[in-house]
C-alpha cells in the first residue's frame, strides 16, 4: 500500500493508541458521565415512550443493535432499527407519538442522520442523540443528548467510541428502568486486563494470515459483537468477514463453512451462549475451524480461542469486553498482512450520504 | 460433490422448475389469493395497529424487510425487525398492545417462530402469519393468516416462495391503506419475460466463474433484493457474497471493493435508484467491476448488466421482478462451477432453532 507510508510511519499507531484508551474512557463515563446520563434517562422515562426506533450506520449501528437487545429484554419495550432511506429518500412521515427515536453517531455529523432525526422530532417522536460530540448538528436537532466522552477519535476504524457507546447506552437503559449500574463497575479494569493480552491475540492472528474469508457468529447479546468484529476485520484487513446470528447461520450460509471458512464464535456467558450451543455442536460436527471468544469451558472445546473474564460480569454488559480481543485481532491480522490499520482504503470518517 | 449425483440426475432440476413456476404463482395470488388477503387486511386495519414488528429468518427475513419499507413509506407506520432470541432465549415479555406482529415463514414450522409468535399474542399483539402452509403450527397460533399459495417448495434455495411472499405482503399492505392493487397486475407477464432471458444471465454468470467474493448493493426498496441475492449466491455456489445498503457500503466495506470484489448493484427505477447514484459514481470512479440490474440507462453506464422492464412498474413492486435474474444468476454460477443448486451442503428446509 502506497498510502500507508504517507499516513503514518508506524502502521496502526493511531488505532493502537485509541484501543488502549478504552479503560480510561469507560472509567470516565462511569465516574463523570453517569450522573448526567441518569438525569437524561429520567427525563425520557417521564415522557413514557411505548416503542423505540434506533437509527445509526456502521459501527454505531452495532451499538444500536446492542441497545435493542437491552430495551427488549430489560425493559420490555418493542424496538426497531430504522432504515433512514424511508425518510430521506422516500419522504415517509410516520406517526411517531409515544416513540423514542435514538440516533447513535460518533461524529454526530452525517447529514442523513441529522435529517431523519429532525423529521422524527417533527413527527412527534421523543428524540435522543448519542454522540461523541455535544456540539454536533445531530446533538443540536435532538431533544436529548448523551455525550459518550470518548475524546477525539482519529483512527478510521472506530474502537473506543464503540465500547463507549455500548456503556453509555447500558447506563441510559438502566436509568430508564431505574436500575443500578453496579454491573458495569468492573469493566474498566477488565478492559485493561484484556488489552494486556495482545501477544495472545497476535498468536491467534497468525491463523488468519492467509484466510480468504471468515464467518463470525453469536447469539443474543453477543450478536452485535459478531457484526462489529466482522466490520472491523473488513475495514482494516479487507478479509470478507460474514457475521450471522447462530440461527441464521443454520439457514443456509453454513454451506460455506466446510474447511474453507474459519469460524469465530462469540459465546456469551449466559442465555445467549446457551442458545448458541446447538450451532457450536453442528460446527464442530462438520469439522469447522472454530475459534471461540468466551468463557474458559467453551474455549477448551474449540480449535483455539481467547478466554474472556466473565465471572461476576452479567451477560448484558459482556459485549463491552467481548469486542476488545476482536479489535486487537483485526489490528494484528492487518499488521501481519503488511497493511496499515490506520489507512484503510476508501474510508471516510463522516459519511456524507444523503 | 458426491452428494449431487445421489440427489438429482440433472443438477438444479428442482430449483429450475420452481423458478419457472413464478409467473403462475404470482397470477394465482392476484386472481385467487387477493380477495382473501384484502379481507384479512380489513380486519387488521380495524384493530388499528400503531407499530409493526416483523419476525422471520433467512429468505423470509428479506421479504419482511421489503414489508418494512412498504409499511413505513406507504402507511407511515413505525416498524422494526425483531430478534426472536430476546423472547425465546431471554424470556422478554414486551408490552405489545397496539402492535401488529407479522411473522413470515415459508414452512410455518420453525419452533422459535411459533414460540415467539405465541408469546407476542399473549403479550397483547395483533398477530399475522404469512406462510406457504395454512395447516402449519405458525398459522395455528396466529390470529390472522395469509397463505402465499406458492405450492410445495422442494428445492432448498427458496425462490417462488420469496416472490410470492413479496406480492402477498404488497397486497396486504395496500389492503391496510385501502389502496388498489393495479400496480401488481403486470408482474406475472413481466416475470415470464425475465425467465425467458436465461441465456443472457448465463453469459453474465461466466464473469463470476472464478470470483472469490462478491459485493451486492442497493438502496431503499432494492435493498431486500440485494440481501436475498447474496443469500441465494451463498447457499447455492458458496461464494461469500456481502450485501450492503449503498450508504453502509461507503462506511467502510468499500475498502474491499478495489479490483478484487466484483459489485452487483440493484438499481430501482425511482427514488431508491436516485439515492444510490453517489454510490455508483464512487464505484465507477474506483474502477470497480460493476454489474447493474436495473433500467436500461443505468445498465449502459456499467461494466455489464441486465435490463429490467420497469416502465409503468411502480418502484414499490419492482422487487418482485429484480430478484428473478439474480435467482437465475445464482443457479447459473453454481452450474458453471460444477456444483448442484439442488444439493447445497448443510441446508435444512425447516430450521429447528430454539
Amino acid at each position: 500500500m502506497t498510502s500507508s507510508s504517507t499516513y503514518s510511519e508506524q502502521p496502526g499507531r493511531i488505532m493502537s493508541r485509541e484501543m488502549s484508551e478504552q479503560p480510561e474512557v469507560l472509567r470516565r463515563l462511569l465516574d463523570t458521565g453517569a450522573p448526567k446520563i441518569r438525569e437524561t434517562a429520567g427525563m425520557v422515562a417521564a415522557q413514557r415512550p411505548r416503542f423505540v426506533l434506533l437509527t445509526a450506520r456502521g459501527t454505531s449501528d452495532h451499538a444500536a443493535l446492542y441497545a435493542k437487545y437491552l430495551l427488549e429484554v430489560r425493559l420490555g419495550l418493542p424496538c426497531g432499527l430504522t432504515s433512514m432511506s424511508t425518510t430521506t429518500a422516500y419522504g415517509a412521515r410516520p406517526d411517531l407519538r409515544d416513540v423514542l427515536v435514538i440516533t447513535v453517531s460518533q461524529s454526530g455529523g452525517s447529514p442523513d442522520l441529522v435529517a431523519s432525526t429532525q423529521a422524527a422530532r417533527e413527527a412527534g417522536a421523543i428524540t435522543l442523540a448519542v454522540t461523541n460530540n455535544p456540539d454536533s448538528p445531530l446533538a443540536a436537532v435532538s431533544e436529548h443528548h448523551i455525550d459518550i466522552l470518548a475524546g477525539p477519535e482519529k483512527a478510521l476504524p472506530a474502537t473506543k467510541t464503540y465500547t463507549a457507546s455500548l456503556l453509555a447506552l447500558h447506563l441510559f437503559i438502566e436509568g430508564l428502568r431505574d436500575g443500578d449500574s453496579t454491573a458495569a463497575a468492573p469493566l474498566p479494569d477488565l478492559a485493561a486486563d484484556l488489552l494486556a493480552r495482545q501477544q495472545e491475540v497476535r498468536t491467534l492472528a497468525a491463523r488468519y494470515r492467509f484466510a480468504e474469508r471468515m464467518v463470525i457468529t453469536s447469539r443474543g447479546y453477543g450478536y452485535p459483537t459478531a457484526k462489529e468484529a466482522a466490520l472491523k476485520l473488513m475495514e482494516t484487513s479487507y478479509i470478507p468477514a460474514l457475521a450471522y446470528s447462530g440461527a441464521d447461520l443454520l439457514h443456509g450460509p453454513l454451506a460455506m463453512v466446510d474447511n474453507i471458512s474459519p469460524v469465530i464464535a462469540v459465546v456469551p456467558d449466559g442465555r445467549g451462549g446457551e442458545a448458541l450451543q446447538p450451532v457450536l455442536d453442528r460446527l464442530r460436527g462438520r469439522g469447522a475451524d472454530l475459534v471461540v471468544i468466551g468463557p474458559k469451558a467453551q474455549v477448551e472445546q474449540a480449535s483455539a480461542g481467547f478466554v474472556l473474564p466473565t465471572e461476576g460480569v452479567p451477560e448484558e454488559v459482556q459485549p463491552v469486553l467481548e469486542i476488545i480481543p476482536l479489535q486487537l485481532l483485526a489490528y494484528e491480522v492487518t499488521i501481519a498482512r503488511g497493511q496499515d490499520p490506520d489507512a484503510p482504503r476508501a474510508l471516510a470518517k463522516v459519511t456524507e450520504t444523503r
